[in-house]
């Protein structure tokens, strides 16, 4: 049964791993394609434009806001970020799975902007563990980690707007259950189109 | 986390095997438990009230379907079948998955007295192979496949109110997939209850 793709979108506390379990479920699952995002930062060496990120100007990118061609926008360091709806809907289209690596704030701005994207949300075992990830780093001043550490409680309130929550425990468990939420999510019958003879004569 | 259960309810064309589904998938989940319908039929030898049926009069019946005490019913051969709402939310309550065995008029009450249950399409592999397998059984006249042949079409027009199509290939892939269902389910936030210091301290 030919089915449509949708839109995945993982968000975790900062220093749940979110990251490399996001890396690791574009590589085991063939239908999932990495949300390419556009932004107008100035590429850095090495950066291919289509892959890495679709450069744009600040004109061009305040255009694509104007007419809602991103599902998500946000300003890190003076630099505009956003997520083309164009490179989502052709992934759907293709019965793909576009994979958004996405924060809080992005993931609210998704779920009003296309309501059908899949949401999960991946916990810390505790937070005792997720403060040790931090520390464990080693990239990152204490004062940095304080940041993070204080922004947690309302990364955490916001779970509940989710679909899915899976918990980090091991890497493996949480990649495994976020393809088990991408296999069961592709049987989903809204996304198929049952009109007419749908069922296969022989 | 503790989440709540669900309603989990399975229909298929006649023939699809869908009794021999469920029996697996009851076996195999220790927190699933088969929903007990309410009947006015009269019990057969070794019948147990509670476990089989619950066997109740007509009147009481007729007051349970007036008290919305049942999620659907049907008559069949002059007696009367419903499922009781409270067994279900029994269930629910305790975390367990109560299965529901039903036929696509069933599920289309259950659709609107319970809308947060998940609802599953088993699909025979072909037509052809539903027809073999109607023919395999013997245990019907020509004239009763024919008559369940009939009802195929409109039975395949009602799949898509469901949530997930599971193909019946093999038996072994039905009921792994609908196991995987019940797994992902079970991940669903909005059956926990996230708010205050939801993750764990340590």
């Amino acid at each position: 049964m030919q089915s449509r793709g949708f839109a995945l979108v993982i968000s975790a506390p900062s220093g749940t791993g979110k990251s490399t379990i996001t890396k690791a479920v574009l590589e085991a699952e063939s239908r999932c394609v990495q949300s390419v995002s556009a932004t107008t930062r100035k590429p850095r060496a090495g950066e291919v434009d289509g892959k890495d990120y679709f450069f744009v100007s600040v004109d061009e990118f305040e255009r694509k806001k104007r007419d809602g061609e991103l599902i998500e926008w946000a300003e890190f360091a003076g630099n505009f970020y956003g997520t083309p709806r164009a490179f989502i809907e052709k992934a759907k289209a293709h019965g793909d799975i576009a994979v958004l690596d996405i924060d809080i704030q992005g993931a609210a701005q998704i779920r009003r902007t296309m309501p059908d994207a899949v949401t999960i949300f991946v916990a810390p075992p505790s937070l005792a563990a997720l403060e040790q990830r931090l520390r464990a780093r080693k990239t990152e001043t204490e004062e940095a980690i304080a940041r993070r550490l204080a922004r947690v409680p309302s990364e955490l309130a916001a779970a509940k707007y989710y679909d899915y929550l899976v918990w980090n425990d091991r890497v493996e468990n949480a990649v495994q259950a976020i393809l088990e939420v991408i296999r069961v999510e592709s049987r989903r019958i809204s996304r198929m189109d049952l009109e007419g003879d749908w069922l296969p004569k022989v």
